[in-house]
């Protein structure tokens, strides 16, 4: 099997980077996941965790307003991708996503050694939809999205992995008693601020997600993770307020470029895609970013290269980015420079 | 596609069961595994885990004598066992074992919908020993192995979950320079009493390890995982007490057992492979003890349904075990019974 790896974002090892390249949430989790590990039963962890994760699926179920057994969770959404790919794909059918999109949708295709493709061809069994979408930041009406699963004949994974920083979401698809092939995803990684732990969960169904069940390994979700999901997920003010600072931030912080000629893509999730003026190339500015120990993410190609992804950090680290990205722009006047 | 489900062991809601039934460790993890959990900076689970568990693959590849880039980490061995499914097998080969052998594999060759075969067949791409063997408890002398794996033109993984219990190994093969294709794979589950947090990992040959890291999600081990997992591979003491202490009471349980007329093979692991006297059937001990609170395995079928799989607990739990063996082949005297 020949394949290319999906390259994650880097992982720089100094605690002093401004990073802004992975989509991580710039405040930490609920302090109540900080009690959770305090207090846990090292005791408990000779014991294998409950392959259900029970008291999660149910929190989640309540959460929107479902039962437990259209709720499925896995090693972080990535393994509910995974998951997917072999309970819902055969190895004659393909994989079709939106193109842009995330990229690790082609390196699961490949990994399941079936095609790829941007939309929707004949053999397209499983469509992965993105919303809002990654790299861009866009947002699909829900309207939409159900129009395009009624007419599809496979299972539609709508990925929600930033639907918390949006003005809406598709969770009244999957949770619809008649739905038939919509599965709404969600991570614990983002607006949770769990991207070290791994979980995401997936609402739909209850055939799709017994499907999911029976190719999962037996015990998927470790039960220090289990127990950490749980607390964040049943702290909801926390939640809440964490979500509305980021989204404060990205609205102050897309306007703010705006202001300095960027082009940025409407964005309802965590991040923006922005194109900088003609002054600058986005590759360049990814360098030169990079050198001052700035991260942001930059996708080469024709559909992509001419943009950088930023995530939305605290206020002060995006006005550290918006001073670095004004010193690149000015004229080469040192006095100038020494001002900033 | 039709599969069944692998049923794992039952884990029992009362803390009050003997549970001697999924080969759990009867002792607590090293207490610096409980330091790790109560120090873990909260902050830190924002971030994405190390993908390559760089930390913990070094601590393993300098436990075994070898390099990090022979070693791979999984979310738990099971999830090894799934990627080598994808990384060793193509749709049209299959994938072996020993036969009985761990329950699992059937299932994994069904996910993966190739064949299963008991034994070598020419289909037969990737050969899984477990070596001590479950549920028989029996070891394999590593020069048998190894004499199977240079004629073996696929790939062997040599399950050792339960080789810290036994007599001797593997591992030399796996990291051997000229080695192939032998993978030795170990779990966290067992020896360091960690089922609950699911970390396993292998040593192999590098075009091997390279090719699971081709078809693993991007962050496979979470954060906590790496770090208790580190804690307790770091505690050399605490864990040959833990072993000598499981395989003290092995010992001494097997003799109990045959002198009560049991036939017990040989077991090299955690548990032992029991056949009753003639006056009680194994299937009948199992449904009388899991009535009594004290839950073992037990494997129906032509190969296994004559026997109990026995997992060893504390001295303790082996003697409440006897006890109730003993009262079940007692005649049926009420004033004999209450002695007990």
């Amino acid at each position: 099997m020949k394949l290319d790896a999906y390259i994650p974002g880097e992982q720089p090892k100094s605690r002093d980077v401004v990073k802004l390249n992975t989509n991580e949430n710039p405040y930490p989790p609920s302090p109540k996941c900080g009690r959770v590990l305090k207090t846990f039963d090292l005791d408990g962890l000779r014991r294998y965790p409950d392959p259900n994760f029970g008291a999660l699926a149910r929190t989640i179920a309540s959460l929107h307003g479902t039962t437990a057994d259209r709720v499925f969770v896995g090693n972080g959404s990535d393994e509910i991708l995974s998951l997917s790919a072999r309970a819902f794909v055969e190895n004659n059918e393909s994989i079709g996503s939106l193109d842009p999109s995330y990229s690790l949708y082609k390196t699961l295709a490949a990994i399941r050694n079936v095609k790829w493709t941007g939309g929707v061809e004949p053999s397209t069994s499983l469509f992965l939809w993105t919303n809002p979408n990654a790299p861009t930041g866009e947002f699909a009406e829900p309207r939409s999205i159900a129009a395009f699963a009624r007419k599809f004949p496979g299972v539609v994974i709508v990925d929600e992995a930033y639907a918390d920083f949006a003005r809406g979401n598709c969770m009244h698809l999957a949770v619809a008693p008649r739905n038939r092939n919509v599965i709404v995803m969600r991570t614990f990684s983002k607006s949770y601020s769990l991207a070290g732990l791994r979980v995401g969960y997936c609402v739909g169904p209850k055939d799709l997600i017994a499907a999911l069940y029976k190719v999962k390994d037996s015990y998927n979700v470790d039960a220090v993770a289990q127990a950490v999901a749980l607390a964040a997920i049943g702290d909801r003010a926390y939640h809440e307020r964490t979500v509305a600072k980021v989204v404060k931030t990205r609205k102050a912080f897309s306007a703010a470029l705006e202001k300095r000629g960027w082009d940025v893509l409407p964005s309802e999730a965590n991040f923006v895609f922005a194109k900088p003026p003609a002054a600058l190339s986005a590759a360049d500015a990814f360098a030169r970013l990079k050198a001052e120990d700035i991260y942001v993410r930059y996708f080469p190609g024709p559909k992509t290269g001419d943009r950088l992804r930023i995530t939305i950090g605290t206020s002060a680290q995006m006005n550290t980015l918006l001073k670095a990205l004004d010193r690149m722009l000015k004229p080469h006047d040192k006095t100038n420079t020494k001002k900033q």
